[in-house]
């Protein structure tokens, strides 16, 4: 038994091991992958109906609603769904319970297709590469007034915001909701498929592993000291509290991000090495592929990270500066204030039974060399080694300060952003 | 008793008269202005405080804060009631239970205020005339994100939105919150203090008059025989559902309204004469001014309308076509879906106690030569005459149809648009 510097409630009564630490939202998780033995009939269904195309982000929010991240939303949202994600970040229930539902989980298409759809009530939808992906029934088809999606979930309307360009601006001007039947689990084949766990499957390996309180982490950048310093504390707080197995989930975004966030491939390989080097301990952490795209709303979005996470199994969330923010696209400052993030998340409508750890900001300890706990009475001795900096030391091939990353994982980055000048390099010659 | 053709569930078993018929939110009225006795402790108190000016606006909401009709709100919102209204459109109180908040209720300070005020713990409010409106105390004082505001709020922003251009662009950078005490009920000594009745004034009216419920009909335009025919069907239908003596809360807002808005003495005036007229009936109806300004803010606004109505004692609200709505002010369309408004109300969180009515469309009918309601069966039979169209008829002194208004109410609009091109005639005249 640890033995505890730290005494409160949770102390004195160590709760008990449960198979599941967390109801997901809805009571039950959301499978919308169809049995094999019905898979024939539905592949024959899907034949003779309207098709309609799926973006690679589309495929992704199929990939996330199917799995039942977005538990209990059974499909991209009709209009009441929509209007109550938009307005109030929630969805009420036919019981009358809320559960969290921020970001608009939303289909758009074109005129065109939606005049191919005419009276139909289901439509196919075809992903991609051509691939038939699944079903939509009971569909809805409603206007995408994308103005007011825009101002409503980012707080602006500024031009540049990398989903709005990526996903929104030239998307049709309807949306189409419904329930979802996948034909069959989504695979990216990109060698990263066996870190995409299902909410049901990290929920079989929490219980496999025993886990008495499961703490995620939603991360889109490299791990450095500083985060480490952050989860294994976090972990040394838990077993304060009494917890006899805290499970850290490591859980790096994996749908789409901006163009100068560090790819996927390249982040999983630098969190193995992290896991590799010691930095956090594989007996005690699970490394998975949360499989959403990023939004960048912030506030808003950080409730969809959390949320998703309860559905996964999680019950502990840990919450920095800013999350899920950005810089402004026009403007010279933060697109949100950094500390709204964490106060949104502890009063968001539907997350009351997650615990939220807000965490004490990290920097380089200039004196102890190495990252530490930020201390404002000494602040002269810390240096701040923003994602911007890092990444330019990582391209000069300069090493950032002794203790920042483990050499590893500071050794996949400089070989990405090494062969990202190659590229630069050669591309002229190539044109010329 | 009413012979009722209609039959449903409620019409078996009469509801009793209630002194009071819905519950204030939060469950006790809020009132913040002082007593008498204490009011000459406060007047000192007052002098040696930081002073805060109030505008028109501010005042406005001074006054519709101290009456209650924004309870359980005590004042001024700090920063967490303001994130919350902002991305729940709703607070959560101690005890876990929810109530609608759906406009930010701030008052915005300028850089120079914030520096006089300094650490002092509370400030003195100012009015627009020098006075002395009343305390805020145990503030506290945050940014005021407009950007963001505005968009959350408004779902667009666009330049040319009336309340933002009047309270928002040039307001200070920082909000101020607080618990409010106000010295004196706000006056404005503009011959309609008397329609200005509080929420507690309301609810004693209602139980004075025995009522057994209370519909309330929110408006900001002349009362056309449409509103009527829609008032006296809504008062027919509740005594169809059993309702003894159902009272109509006739409620125009008494704010800020946008520039081409009839002005609130002149509907006032229009008001009594429909009236007078007998086109609504004096003996159930309760004709009070609603101090709040008005944001134009469709979906958003329209459940602020209603939650103030909940406080003032009232248990059913009407809804229309695009309540709070304008036109966008940069492109040629509504600004909001007109349906949306009824929608995001029926689903808004706190308003569960409030029994909304969504009302039919009225139109002229051009056979029967009266306003009715409109018959898709017979669309070519039905005149639209819009606000817009009604202005138009008034500023020309040209007729609408027969049956449009009551000849008592038309007549007041025709002298207010002539008093109207009286001045126009008149001003280049007088800088020439």
């Amino acid at each position: 038994m640890t033995t505890s510097s730290v005494s409160n409630g949770a102390a004195d009564r160590p709760p008990p091991v449960k198979s599941s630490l967390i109801d997901p939202d809805g009571g039950a998780l959301v499978d919308l992958v169809v049995s094999e033995s019905d898979a024939e009939a539905k592949a024959r269904e899907v034949e003779s109906l309207p098709r309609v195309p799926l973006t690679r982000i589309d495929l992704e929010w199929v990939h996330v609603i199917s799995e039942g991240w977005a538990s209990p939303l059974k499909g991209f949202m009709r209009e009441n769904e929509y209007l109550q994600s938009l307005h109030f970040n929630c969805l009420r229930l036919n019981d009358g319970s809320i559960v969290n539902m921020s970001l608009p989980i939303v289909l758009a298409i074109h005129d065109e297709i939606k005049q191919a759809i005419g009276s139909s009530e289901k439509v196919t939808l075809v992903g991609p590469d051509g691939g038939v992906v699944g079903i939509l029934r009971s569909i809805e088809i409603y206007k995408h007034n994308k103005e007011e999606r825009i101002a409503r979930t980012w707080g602006t309307t500024a031009p540049g915001l990398p989903y709005v360009e990526e996903a929104i601006t030239h998307a049709g001007n309807w949306l189409i909701g419904g329930d979802l039947e996948v034909l069959k689990p989504i695979k990216y084949n990109d060698g990263l498929d066996h870190y995409r766990l299902s909410p049901k499957q990290l929920r079989q390996e929490f219980d496999k592993r025993q886990a008495d309180a499961v703490f995620a982490f939603q991360l889109r950048n490299p791990v450095h000291n500083g985060h480490a310093l952050l989860m294994n504390d976090t972990r040394k707080r838990l077993l304060e509290m009494g917890y006899k197995n805290p499970i850290l989930l490591l859980h790096p975004l994996g749908g789409f991000v901006k163009a100068d966030d560090v790819p996927l491939d390249v982040r999983m390989e630098q969190h193995s090495k992290v896991l590799e080097d010691g930095v956090l301990d594989p007996k005690t952490t699970i490394v998975a592929i949360f499989p959403s795209p990023m939004h960048y709303a912030g506030p808003t979005e950080v409730q969809w990270h959390a949320k998703a996470r309860i559905n996964a199994g999680a019950n502990f969330y840990i919450v920095g500066r800013d999350p899920a923010g950005m810089g402004h696209p026009t403007e010279k400052r933060d697109l949100y204030d950094p500390d709204h993030g964490k106060k949104v998340l502890s009063m968001a409508p539907g997350l009351e039974k997650l615990n939220i750890l807000p965490f004490r900001v990290a920097a380089y300890d200039t004196v102890a060399k190495k990252m530490a706990f930020f201390e404002p009475s000494r602040a002269q001795d810390f240096l701040f080694i923003s994602g911007t900096k890092m990444r330019n030391y990582a391209k000069s091939g300069e090493n950032p300060p002794d203790g920042f990353m483990c050499p590893g994982g500071w050794k996949v980055l400089v070989q990405y952003y090494a062969s990202l000048q190659g590229e630069e390099t050669q591309s002229p010659a190539l044109s010329a």
